[in-house]
């Protein structure tokens, strides 16, 4: 099944420099994927040189003659970048000649851009970002990332019937199970938000296991494949992994770099913690979906390398090839019909 | 300063298999303190019967015919528990017989009781309960962490006046550094009450750094002494942070104990990732003060051993000879008197 993805190659903290090596791995290690590097003509003819002879017929650049800023408001980058990398990327997806889009641009940007060119999904009223982490059981799922910061009952529902779909498709699981996240697993803990979300989950047809804590993301007591809350809970928690996680790589550094005599430890450990920190390596976790929308849009991490920034265009990759966004719209559609019958 | 605490002596999930060793550990370091054990004589009395010789003057057991279940509904253990250990200890506090109670017994019962028993101090709407991590820089306290599960900016303003107050105390600080929790950092981000919160917090007399976001709790890019957040938003960030590090812990154990190797590897890397796992040991992070009542309250964590239980009677040793209750109360009259000045 050949496949294109429109590449945002001027985004992210480290612009073509991290986005063309990744993308040509990508191109490398999939002969049906065809590319459109959207950015700097000048400056990405030159660097592609080579590639574009080699890829001749997988590869093309798409000219842009502008650029969103990782700090600039997405009210500005909407309304005053209209020949960005980020948007001529999102326009390709809209007019179907791409079937995804990856970015590692800034985030609030990105969302106003997708949002306003490739419209949502009718049935449902706000995108949101899911994405995966590590888990002691294998991933969890989670979303909303931060794309919505009040949401109501309804939105949350929303986002399971759409991350189910998600989860499906990239993990192959028939019926994810789903978790709503609350602040104790009790009927009574939680804010009325999360109860009347509890209300629609418990009488929907999803494999809903019931309210989930924090602890679940990475290591609860039971599998949870998909955890649901608002984007601003779902932010928070996300960023709260990681500096936990940052945290405690940097404490086992500082124990092995102590003296001598542990850096003989850290020599012999070494294979070891290299193992070690790649199971847990978040640059292979790189990459979250922007879904609700009529298109496919895939955001990379900002200050990604080439092989985390690989791991989102693999992901972009994996959802194009499951059909992930139809799979939504039909779903939501099923879904919706039902209710009304109710 | 001679102190006196009263010990749920029953609570947690180990009763006193966990609370009497931690505490005769406690009467042996501090000859200053004073202990009274609350809860079933019978067993009291005869688990402690050599300690009640050798500190005969310093501990004391005080019957109560009824235990708090640690999953029973705070309504429930409020109104039909009334000579609960939990409830009798909490008593002694408000009767001025003890200067603070520690408890590993039900979050949602404790705080239920210790309101009710207690009253809140005049001027504060809502208790919270507060507590500390580790991060790169030291120590981050975080308030709420699960008392509210809806707050309003108002609510987060008295938290932050509050938890000051307990960060000078336990750390030493003359000016904590505060952070208010959301998903970004710039001014435009956040929801409604975050926004009004900061509002307040840039007008107030208390040292507001601004947002931080979730990573800011272990391993910001700068440090950050206290961080207010609602009841839900904390409560998850801090079982998503005790996730992630189990997870961490698991995968560097399988890693260890892969293969006759890397087994080989984990004993000449023994005494640096025993150092390692000391420096982020739950254990010596537990204990959480509920605060905005007339009098003392330390939240043991449930699953508490008596090392860690000996950390929270240790944070209540600090917090009564700080006089930490008298500080918020003082600090709170100036504060709302100053408020209606302008």
């Amino acid at each position: 099944m050949s496949i294109t993805i429109a590449i945002d190659a001027m985004g992210g903290d480290f612009g073509p420099e991290v986005t063309i090596p990744a993308t040509l791995e990508c191109l490398k290690a999939n002969p049906e994927l065809n590319v459109i590097m959207v950015g700097d003509e000048s400056i990405l003819k030159d660097m592609l040189a080579q590639a574009l002879i080699k890829y001749k017929d997988r590869l093309i650049v798409q000219h842009a003659s502008q650029q969103v800023e990782m700090d600039e408001s997405p009210q500005k980058a909407l309304r005053g970048k209209k020949d960005s990398s980020m948007r001529v990327a999102i326009n390709l997806v809209r007019d179907g000649d791409a079937d995804a889009c990856v970015s590692a641009g800034n985030t609030g940007a990105l969302m106003a851009i997708a949002r306003f060119v490739l419209k949502m999904i009718p049935g449902i009223d706000r995108p949101a970002i899911i994405s995966t982490l590590p888990s002691i059981f294998g991933h969890t799922h989670i979303l909303d990332l931060g794309a919505n910061v009040d949401c109501t009952a309804e939105h949350l529902y929303q986002f399971a019937i759409m991350g189910e779909q998600v989860v499906k498709a990239v993990e192959g699981i028939e019926s994810p199970k789903i978790g709503l996240l609350n602040i104790g697993e009790e009927d009574m803990k939680g804010n009325e938000q999360v109860k009347s979300a509890a209300k629609l989950l418990e009488t929907s047809s999803l494999n809903y296991i019931g309210y989930v804590e924090g602890n679940s993301i990475n290591a609860g007591s039971v599998k949870v494949d998909l955890i649901v809350t608002d984007g601003f809970v779902g932010n928070v928690a996300l960023k709260s992994i990681e500096g936990a996680a940052k945290m405690i790589g940097t404490k086992l550094k500082d124990a092995f770099s102590r003296n001598i005599l542990t850096k003989l430890a850290s020599i012999a450990a070494y294979p070891v913690l290299k193992m070690f920190k790649k199971s847990i390596d978040p640059r292979m976790y790189n990459g979250a979906s922007f879904i609700g929308l009529r298109g496919l849009v895939i955001k990379s991490h900002g200050g990604a390398d080439a092989l985390a920034f690989e791991t989102a265009i693999h992901l972009a990759e994996i959802e194009i090839e499951q059909d992930v966004t139809r799979k939504i719209i039909d779903k939501v559609a099923v879904t919706l019909e039902s209710r009304e019958d109710v």
